[in-house]
């Protein structure tokens, strides 16, 4: 159903599970970058009928992840700091193109594949931590990040044709594979 | 119990009655630009505990209401179209200090100000709008601003002693006041 060109490299939670802390503070900011994301997308499309509605709705969830998410590191003793995110996001948005139309195509695509990365992630996590509290956590924001990779493909399928909407899917999930392969620094959600 | 210096000129529910349309599509804008505040504070101030918490809430909050008032808009077939808004909150985001702790400071109480003089007019459009449906919305807007004042306050005295939030507060509702009477243009919620 996702839209990835190919799973994550097995290797990912291997890589992860012993930097558990820096991942959380890591997810807790790309909630709150998902939900800015997703508001700068209302602020630069508010006359496209709809979806600044449906947006206003993954800003909404997005910050409610986020405060979760504090209150999963206040619970641990784990105190936010600035993180230098992976350079996967800013790859991808590297792609945006200029024009007002195909950027938005573009926009909306990008953050289709992120959500459908930290979903498939978010899985890996659910399934594999034995930490039974984060666990649970994980695979319940795997459903929700499903909903907004399934929300931002729909508002792209509304505004551009099918077959725009898959051939551009198309070439950006090939971006996508390779952004994640080339973020090989610190451990992250979107690292390698 | 609001801080404001005074009360709205009583001639601005007159003025403003007539281009209700272009007053419901202002306010929804500002509830779009009330999300945008709290989340870039949220990003500016991520490491002071608490703040990101209540801020996350704020933009929640302010999300919601931007969705009921494109609701709003819909059902009355208003079409939300790019508006200047009036110079007031410019001009109050002018007085925030450089300094990042006072910085912080001057956010919260122009933010708060902000809140409450929106919550003021919110109850005057509550009280004389003869459109039911509409005042009776505005009567329950009226209170959640107030709470979203009181949360802006309430996150300067937890960070800034007491006379300093109270000093400061002072300062900033005579500048409030005079960018009130200064934005004599177009009718908006924030118009003279």
């Amino acid at each position: 159903m996702l839209p990835l060109l190919a799973p994550s490299d097995p290797g990912w939670f291997e890589r992860v599970r012993d930097a558990l802390p820096t991942l959380l503070i890591d997810h807790t900011h790309l909630e709150k970058r998902a939900a800015s994301t997703a508001l700068a997308m209302i602020f630069r499309y508010t006359g496209i009928p709809g979806l600044a509605r449906e947006l206003s709705e993954v800003v909404r969830e997005e910050m409610a992840h986020f405060s979760r998410m504090l209150d999963v590191l206040d619970s641990r003793g784990v105190q936010l700091r600035q993180l230098d995110p992976a350079p996967y996001a800013a790859r991808l948005a590297g792609q945006v193109r200029r024009n007002p139309q195909t950027g938005l195509l573009d926009r909306l695509l990008v953050a289709a594949l992120i959500e459908a990365r930290s979903c498939e992630r978010f899985g890996e996590l659910g399934q594999r931590l034995e930490d039974e509290e984060l666990a649970s956590l994980y695979t319940e924001l795997r459903r929700e990040e499903a909903r907004h990779y399934a929300l931002y493909i729909g508002m792209a399928r509304r505004v551009f044709s099918s077959e725009e909407v898959r051939r551009r899917l198309e070439q950006l999930a090939e971006v996508e594979w390779e952004a994640l392969q080339a973020s090989t620094g610190a451990p992250r959600l979107h690292s390698f």
